[in-house]
């Protein structure tokens, strides 16, 4: 178990050293973990029920946040990104409307069911097992008031693992995935921890949960990272040879014959002069403009996505790792919406 | 009422024109409230119910955060603060040990119950009156859960009031209150808003909710600010007379016939050369000692306090101002707990 | 009329409660308005009057500082932009050869006129049609000396209507326009302020100073954007469709059958990771050297140009945009003198 | 002559080398010069009026911008102050009202004339000691239109000669100065330049326009520094013996058998800690609240003040040191203004 | 053993399995030290030749940087301080003289013998007790060569406990010590290593290399750090008391009965708003007029002191903790020399 | 001679006049000379002994520091580059593989032999030649040790001559020089100084240190600096027409019939967007990818490199360009070793 929830623990087995009765601590951690999931439900059963009032709204999607961060600390890094994306999306020095012209204040195309609250639920010593759970059960909430289709607002890249399985399997089958990302985080663990954010695509293709996936911008990767490539038959496009793929990765075309597509951005899939707001700086990626241009292009039913890895604690003085982010939320919602 | 409500209440008005029913949104709105209050409880009734098992504890100060900003846009500044409050209380940059030699790991001395899910509730389009009730609510959730006492993260210092009237209502009583702060925040209202950050003094006096009022660090006060201050009794020490006001500011006694002290710490107390991670700078103001020297002599029965007004948006690179923010709170956990 | 001007307003309405006479105050607008106009005329004299003894010099460049900045505040952002660049332009750190090897310290290539004394006409009061006409009146002051053509220093974008409008009188006649930006600022009006910088375009087209007006870099354009330029025949150049139009924009010829030509460059065309500091931060913009190819491939009579939007207040900390703004100056004074 | 005017200069000798007759240039130089100094007439003869017409009025404060830069580049450092100070007296985020109650929107305490057109007159290849008679002339057209009192932001501190020097041959004899600064600026020369800003008192005390000086917070001295200081009779309070010096300091009468009094204020003679944003970094300085002591118990009749040294290119993000000199710019106008 | 060393210990492991015999690392680690330790030599003995032949001095400070940094990466923080403190020491924006009129420019004040060359020791795979030796004996080497006296340039405080050894052994006593921090620094051990900064104190006490130690500026003090404090007799003064002792601590005599006496400053015993570039952020610190006036009013023979934990990566984009080490070494160059 | 060392002389200066006799001054310059290249030798030996016995090493990159700064100040800008490129190299947020595989981990791939002492040479007075032949001398001793090849880490681009002189007798014949750059460093002087690092390819093209010399990136060329290059028959690369030449430069096959070939890159031949952390900020340079591109495509036996101008003063306050050159230094090192 990573050292992520250390205070928490820490906090518990001083207190079971204090003879506090296990079954106090667990009675407690149940409700707190229902409470939890009832939020998110009645938030996102109000606004399905306002869309389906509206009508006419085959696919919309919706934000939901998962703030966790990666590394030893408490809190940390992509964990204070889902607020400050959004701060970003309706922020007033931009309009509302997409690039293809789609209206971001109209719900039929983003509302927000609000936050996971992960602080919460692990500051209770919560494990691990049971938190990806809660955030799996989390998106299925979602998923289960249609037209919603979730959003998601990382966090870390480790919140794809849950992610993706809960929408497999709430639509019963595998989905295509386009991962773009500098890394291709299909580690099969991180110093001895198996959900952490550079496993996250070896434990989806371990579970069946995809099955094509297509990474896109990897410029880091070792030697166990092309052999993992290979083993799960992942289709990876490394940044050497971006200009030669470019016209096959302009041009794709995803989900035929499964449940539909999942895009997963990592935002250092951007060279750091676009996105220098990230915890891994890999210089050599792409620009704003190549991902847009694979996601105007691209000809799929996108059931969910996820935008991953910003780092306000890294970003410019004036928040333009936070805007980046937002604008893929804005062109993904545009995207998932119809 | 102010724009910051502005995107739920848009949204809602686009929807009332399409002819969405108003009870739908008022169940949805309802369901959602309860859910949040409930969050907090069970926190709440966790923590205390450890501490209840652990026994000997008289009072524990637990965290609130109350992530609610101001000005005009939809999330802003102040919001931003209580995770990177939290953070900074936990960073291993420091030892946990406050400076009277309190141990803040053992959740005698700290617990934490989380946020009030401010944004979430705002976003399905509550007015302020009602959003007021929430934060008063939850303050009482905390306090019916003896032996917590509620050590309020802000946000912006619009949230005193609904804390202040919490604490005096569940306590049957007026409060003093010890207020570190630039500006008296004691104006009727504040561009039409009788909720704002600039007026919750008012609000508090008005109520009845406290006896004694002591503003110590002011140095911005227009006419207004010195005649309301004389219209409700409050005890102004200005900046320019500190050097002279000192030896009794640093041998306060407070409490006495009331039902106990509360402390409401604006960041902006200090001169911004020591927290320049504020909304307003205000040069001339305490040093980070003269603080710490007026609360660790303070006589008192702390029954609640919050700190407000830091803003991480501008804070330095290395995050001074949130370890600032930190150590006020880290201190103000010592005075209450016993 | 907009929030801009409130400092001055609230003086004069202040006064005029007084009963201080109109006149008074009207008296001395036209005298302060006289003074800065002659200030302008002065020096426009003393540099053409060298270049005239210098001889053979058909057209040269001459910087003219607009310092209007916009939003609510009472002095913000381009406002400080002219000395930054100036600053730039004359830098240490770089030579004072252009790409293609003009001299900048030959006055044949540029000179400065100086800055129009903006905030001291607004801080008397002045209104905003008046303030228009004397940035109009200055341009035309540059252009009666002969062989000066002004190449303006923003600013934000609502200057280039009043230049643009001068341009053409004096010309007698349209121009052509060539428009770089990521917006069009062709609304009819924003926030009810008819000069507002995301209106100059439309007041550029109906007052019939333009003849062909494209614009290229768009990625922000809302639907009445795209119906506003429909009705104004402009052509539109979308960041979506850049790699395909590339060609024909790397190949521009301009101007035939009309005055000449006029640029207009709007440093967030670029994209924020080449220039930062701008006020509306929209990723997925043109490089740097997008843009020095279509200006150095350009075939036109250039007979006037402005850089505007550069905020300073949002810049590096090593001034990356202030540099960005004045090597685009640069290349801009070589394109115009000959 | 200091390498500041070079590029106007070279502009000129390359001109001359070009054989342009010198009167043609020398013409030029001074139909720019009285154009300069007709709209500062201008200015400050309409605000004055405004202030007789309202009437009972004996002193008011008006700023007069000298943005002039040192060191060797065209424009650097303090030439951006003024805009910036300008900025920070009227921001939103703090009120319009002194420390004592004096109301900054009332034209009687502080109105505006603007700024000198330094660079547009050193750009014309105008030398230093003309450059200089302007700064004086530009003073003495302020004191000209009573009740105002010229409150001069710089630019470095080099520009308190030429006004010192204005204002005691305006009122017909020396003043008493207030000195506050880390170092005497008061070496023979600087670098061979006599008008360096380390070389201003020299200036002042060798023209017989000051009678007593006092220097408050000097910590950077050398043996030239302290023998100057010897022979022209100065009262050097350095910070070594601060605490020692402290009562007397802030219990000042100045200005008793001379003209009236001048306050200098180099922002530098705080703490860098409370004003970072300076070219010369020397800890160990006057706190802001030391300075506001002294000024605000001062008993003299302050004719004339100067803020000073203020560099925007080195401040925090957050603007605070701009925040800092604006403050001490509205505590000397309520000082001045009566 | 701490991970600082790993990248060098990691390399040796593989190349020992490789088959590479011991002694040939271990030869070639000694020719590197002993290579090392000459160059020192080298420099001292030239520098206190001219010194010596200068005549008539008695001490004279010689910088020594030692560029060895905490925490578990490779090279990190306060390694990279001392060239920039070299830098800050002769920065021109201010001049060479102390405070108290020294002349740092001459030999006999200040001269300087270059680092140790701890980076190209380590990646040798030299362990943690051989490279604390390479230190003291660095500093005997120095020594040696009287009239030199060593000011070392850290580096974090655990260069403190070799180079206090290595003075006493050179003198053949113990000696007092002056130690200004924010931590006693005085824990048994740190995560396991013993030569932690955390823990050289108690490393000096243990060895009686110090008869007093004071420590002055303490605010982050756990149990462990006051009994450690209680069981070696330190006078821990705290800055909960400081207003208290102040009195005391400006009046010190020092040394009396020992060989001479050392001052140790770690720059984090500033409050944060001076000295902002450190790892330990703990608000509450000292002004910087408080050192100085310590350091000024302390009567003793200095016979060697160190400037640590200045961390450059931390510090303002300015600069300013870098001129706030360097003013500290500047004034105890001016204290160890006569 | 530059005032590069002017503290090192103005010293000796002094000394001298107080009749120090130049023999003691010189015999110790030689001693610290003697002993700085003995400890740079001692290092090669050991790491080449070490590779020897592991063997089969044809060649492998070895790290040689060249702290060397410009402009006029002590110590300064690039001269801090070093250290923080190699931390950089080794930072935990990525991992050790290069772009094609290699493990930099492996000793085959990559050592490090440590820094010329440059300032401690330059402080004993030591002069302007004598210091370019130590850095000559450090290089040889580097490649007398099979299989070690220099890969060095400036400093400023004025290191290039020293080195590629010593690269060049070493070998006994020219080699042929790629050099990505934005300015082509071929001037004859720069400002009276030969050993400028305007000026290295000048003295390396009279030296005959190269046959071919191909300058790529180049977008700030004077006129003197297009004859220069004509003069030695440099085949000079401008971005005015890379789309052009991309083609070309990404397929070179160089050193045909010479002893091989040298790389030298100043991280200036990147836009600033990708490299802000250097000197002179030149808009419109190679995107990272670019660099990559004529990197992995060289086809080349790359005898030695270097990396100069990364200014860690300038960088992003998240080390963007410190990242950004370490991957040059990596990718490097992988094209250097076989």
């Amino acid at each position: 178990m990573s050292t992520i929830w250390r205070r928490g623990i820490h906090y518990l087995e001083r207190l079971k050293a204090a003879n506090i009765p296990n079954e106090l601590i667990e009675n407690g951690q149940n409700r707190v973990i229902d409470a939890s999931l009832t939020l998110i439900r009645e938030r996102a059963k109000l606004k399905a029920e306002l869309l389906r009032a509206l009508g006419g709204v085959v696919a919309s999607a919706s934000l939901l946040g998962v703030p966790l961060g990666h590394n030893s600390s408490f809190l940390q890094g992509p964990a204070f990104a889902p607020p400050r994306i959004r701060e970003a999306i309706w922020c007033d020095s931009t309009n509302s409307t997409t690039e293809e012209g789609k209206e971001l204040h109209d719900p039929r195309v983003l509302t927000d069911v609000g936050d996971v609250p992960v602080q919460e639920i692990r500051d209770c010593g919560v494990n691990d097992d049971r938190l990806m759970s809660v955030i799996s059960d989390s998106v299925k909430l979602v998923m289960e008031e249609a037209p919603l289709r979730p959003l998601v607002l990382g966090g870390d890249h480790s919140i794809s693992f849950p992610v993706v399985r809960a929408v497999s399997e709430k639509l019963g089958g595998p989905v295509d995935i386009l991962h773009l990302d500098a890394h291709p985080d299909i580690y099969h663990s991180f110093e001895g921890n198996k959900y952490s954010h550079a496993s996250s695509f070896a434990r989806i293709m371990e579970g069946g949960y995809a099955r094509r996936l297509l990474q896109v911008g990897i410029r880091s990767i070792t030697k166990e990272g092309r052999e993992q490539g290979k083993r799960f038959g992942v289709e990876q496009y490394e940044m050497r040879t971006f200009s030669r793929d470019r016209e096959l990765l302009e041009n794709l075309k995803l989900g035929e014959g499964v449940k539909g597509v999942y895009i997963s951005i990592d935002v250092d899939c951007l060279d750091p002069a676009f996105a220098p707001g990230v915890s891994h700086i890999e210089p050599g990626g792409l620009t704003f403009r190549d991902v847009l241009n694979i996601l105007h292009n691209l000809q799929a039913d996108v059931v969910a996505a996820d935008v991953v890895e910003f780092n306000p604690q890294r970003d410019t003085v004036d928040g333009m790792t936070g805007m980046v982010a937002a604008k893929l939320v804005r062109e993904l919602a545009a995207k998932i919406s119809k």
